[in-house]
């Protein structure tokens, strides 16, 4: 078995921001060597996701709407009474899911022909990291 | 290590169905000859959720009762504005999940007593494919 | 390749309850020996989730109102048509998601700093089962 562990670090620039990483992963992929077996892909920050959806920029807003719907970020939550202004990204991030298992398949995403990974932030403004490890076979 | 993979295809009879596949990936994981491992099995589509729960009639009724009152079928979403209509299933597909990862222990899937996978179709009504990959040892 | 597969097991004295499982975790990843893997934690159960968040406590507050504001527990559910009481908690578990994997790193889970594995009941006051599998190489 081999592996690959990278974490990426990305600068975001607005608070609440959907960034398509999906040929950041395919390149790490092909970096790894690997031909057959799994890409994790997860946020390592508890106010942000990972998920896979398509690149459409209508969508993205739709999807922002529908969290602020949810869980407003002007709410009150208990989480905010530790100085905390975030309590409404925790909630975000549950429901966008926090990482993503990708199949590889002879060296390549295995992916339906709509699918590409996103990293949802949603308490920005600084530089956040993502990890990504890929384990299986030459 | 040794792995799997299949790109199992389904015909959707409904806009909105739940199709239990436990058997199909059960099948799959014996043909693998996988001892221990990992089994993922996903969506290929982005408005469609692989997930699993309990298989009963009326539960089934109030998960789709449930995304009914979140996310509306005929509420506006921006992306039906590229002349689709299907905004709401990208959303329905996010609080379902794309995928599961499953345990594999002595060639098959290591449930609790009720799990039961099922394939989420959103915007059916034709062929759709799942992603089935597992990777361990004999 | 090497494995390590355990249910663990919990008693859960309230129905709805949030229980941080890291240490646990990390003693079965050094237990395991493996260096570089992947760990997977789901519940067993179709009322439980298996998620990451902070450990805060705030915060858990904010999860339970979120869940009980989205489908209260008292709602009427189709699925309680059959003599249960606890539609509410499918959905719940649902939201907050079965499963996480998680790298492993030098025989460590590779998170970020504030990652925390918890285990969340949504139908308790019994014994419930985790399963923690391990896979990768020493």
């Amino acid at each position: 078995m081999k592996s690959l562990t990278k974490h990426l670090v990305l600068d975001t620039e607005d608070r609440v921001q959907f960034i398509n990483i999906t040929s950041k992963i395919q390149e790490l992929v092909k970096e790894s060597k690997i031909k057959e077996g799994f890409c994790l892909v997860n946020a390592m920050h508890i106010t942000a996701s990972v998920f896979i959806n398509d690149e459409e920029s209508g969508l993205k807003q739709d999807f922002k709407d529908f969290l602020e719907k949810l869980a407003p970020q002007d709410d009150e939550y208990r989480h905010n009474d530790t100085g905390e202004d975030n309590g409404y990204a925790h909630i975000w991030r549950t429901i966008m899911g926090r990482e993503v298992t990708v199949a590889i398949t002879d060296n390549k995403l295995d992916f339906g022909p709509w699918e590409q990974i996103f990293y949802g932030e949603f308490d920005g403004r600084r530089k956040k990291r993502i990890m990504v490890k890929i384990i299986g076979e030459e």
